[in-house]
């Protein structure tokens, strides 16, 4: 039996259209900062597909600055400033923050100073998604890039942080986004690269990768593919809570992702469930994959009031278009029988 | 007539060690942080083009960080500290740096502080070689990196920089590396990766990338096909100071790269020999790939003694193993002939 991928927020397989631009992408020999034809060649497709990844976040005019991923992007921007921000973020957001804006149970924050405030346009463990503040500061859109609709240049938010990774890009690629002007500082120095704010030669290769994902990730997006992973996630969701119905769905008041299921099954403890899925052939993961293999409990779940025992059961479903309703029933009844075995031994 | 590309310094056309290797990368789906057995399949890939990074660099039981290049790894360690470096340095070096450091006619740098100061072991105008004091701080391993044998255990430095696409690799993916267990504080902070030194999902394809062209890099070198790029280069120079007997070469006196000829024509702009070049075929360039079209003249060469109009009067021809004499003499006779041109106009 082929595996049945369900980690979709933590990565994304690559696109064929970003493998194939990438391969295309290989026999560019030139460095963009070159004058010569070979430079000039390098720095031409480079700037068209800084085009692409603007269109397809709706950021025309905006500032888009490649970088080696949304953590990059946002250690730009909130380095040293003292911003607040809520638990929920990710921890490439909560490295430089004070965690000091309130969650409810639902897990949406409350931003009093919305200037000095980053917050995420979608979670990743929840899916749970937060209208923005006028005047926002910074928003991690990496989760909701590819997934939901929105336009950077309506958000009304000063900068912008996403990766490739998560739309079917390669790893290791993302962006900076900011409103036309906006000042930061270079995190990394050089040659003067991406007008003086990142220097080091571009990762070409991964920028074009990175374009022709988030232009197909947008073609699918506005062909409402993820309005049928919606349907299924909230069959799935059906399935599950049928099965076990003591556990509770995370953020299920709020409007999420389409494609993201995090469930809570007090005392199962999630970890284990990820391994007994493995095994099934089925990857799912317990929180964020950055914070895998951590005993702690998700601060993410925590800060929205669920306690310790229920927190660690926590399980992340992340689904994709690629996934149809008979693998998605394969993986419910997996974690049905698993979770039957569970509660026979500790009911 | 194709293109001859003599600007190997600057970047390198992709390996195809490098390119099979990346076209595999993209079928690896999970994140290396994933626990699940797709995480697990993209971390051990990673830690395999890890240990094949050290093996190239000769730091096996050191700590290769992978990073988007050089010019990151560089950041890490030089960011905030006030070490000394001489102007002879990379600008991803001197953005950090007290360019206070003494240089000779030859290239040749005075480290009196061993500890507190940054030096390349090559450089990327002139292609000087220096030799590394024992207890250097830190050292620029990016030019000589795949093309004179060094091993860094052996070079008595704390810290090396490199960057995958100046031996065959691709753009953007580089690697610091440490004496085992040398404290750097995190620049980009997030998921834990990298020990906690650098946060970010990796650049999988990237990195499985320069690992493939780390090793073909090595096996290159040792079986002597440097030696005769510098066979070949040494011709090439006699051929243009032949044709151009005012001409100098600089650092000519110093230990250089196999590959790398800077050469001086008073009065005769660089940028000018660059474009009559390049409408000729040849991909040259004027000083570094980063400092391309701007005006300054290097301040390596002005460190070397050089005045203003001799500086800016510098092409820099990098060559490799891919071009023969052949080739080479199709340059020299284009650069012969453009020459002449200018002497004769201006004689």
């Amino acid at each position: 039996m082929s595996r049945i991928y369900l980690d979709w927020n933590a990565t994304t397989p690559l696109r064929p259209e970003a493998r194939a631009a990438m391969i295309q992408a290989m026999d560019i020999s030139g460095n963009p900062s070159s004058v010569h034809s070979e430079g000039r060649a390098a720095k031409m497709a480079m700037e068209r597909a800084r085009e692409q990844v603007a269109a397809a976040l709706g950021a025309e005019g905006a500032d888009v600055i490649f970088t080696s991923g949304a953590t990059e992007a946002a250690a730009m921007v909130l380095a040293g400033q003292g911003i607040s921000c809520a638990p929920v973020e990710h921890s490439a957001i909560k490295a430089w923050c004070e965690q000091d804006l309130a969650v409810d149970a639902d897990g949406i924050v409350t931003v009093p100073d919305p200037a000095r405030a980053s917050l995420q346009l979608a979670n990743n463990e929840t899916g749970v998604i937060q209208t923005l503040p006028e005047g926002l500061g910074s928003s991690d859109l990496t989760q909701a890039f590819g997934k939901i609709p929105f336009a950077f240049n309506w958000l009304g938010v000063t900068a912008g942080f996403v990766s490739a990774h998560k739309l079917g890009g390669p790893k290791g690629v993302g962006a900076l986004v900011l409103k036309k002007g906006t000042d930061v500082a270079a995190l990394i120095r050089g040659g003067g690269q991406e007008q003086g704010r990142r220097g080091g030669t571009e990762n070409l290769i991964g920028i074009l990768g990175f374009a022709a994902a988030a232009t197909a990730a947008q073609r699918d997006l506005e062909a409402g593919l993820w309005d049928e992973v919606a349907a299924r996630r909230d069959a799935l969701e059906a399935q599950l809570l049928e099965a076990a119905p003591g556990a509770v769905i995370a953020g299920k008041n709020a409007r999420r992702l389409p494609n993201t299921t995090c469930i809570l099954t007090s005392g199962w403890k999630g970890e284990t469930q990820v391994m007994q899925m493995d095994l099934a052939g089925l990857a799912i993961s317990a929180g964020s994959a950055c914070s895998s293999g951590k005993v702690r409990a998700s601060g993410v779940l925590q800060s929205m009031g669920f306690g310790d025992q229920q927190a660690q059961s926590a399980i992340r479903i992340s689904i994709s278009p690629a996934l149809g309703s008979d693998q998605l029933n394969q993986f419910a009844q997996a974690w049905q029988k698993a979770y039957s075995r569970w509660r026979d031994r500790n009911g």
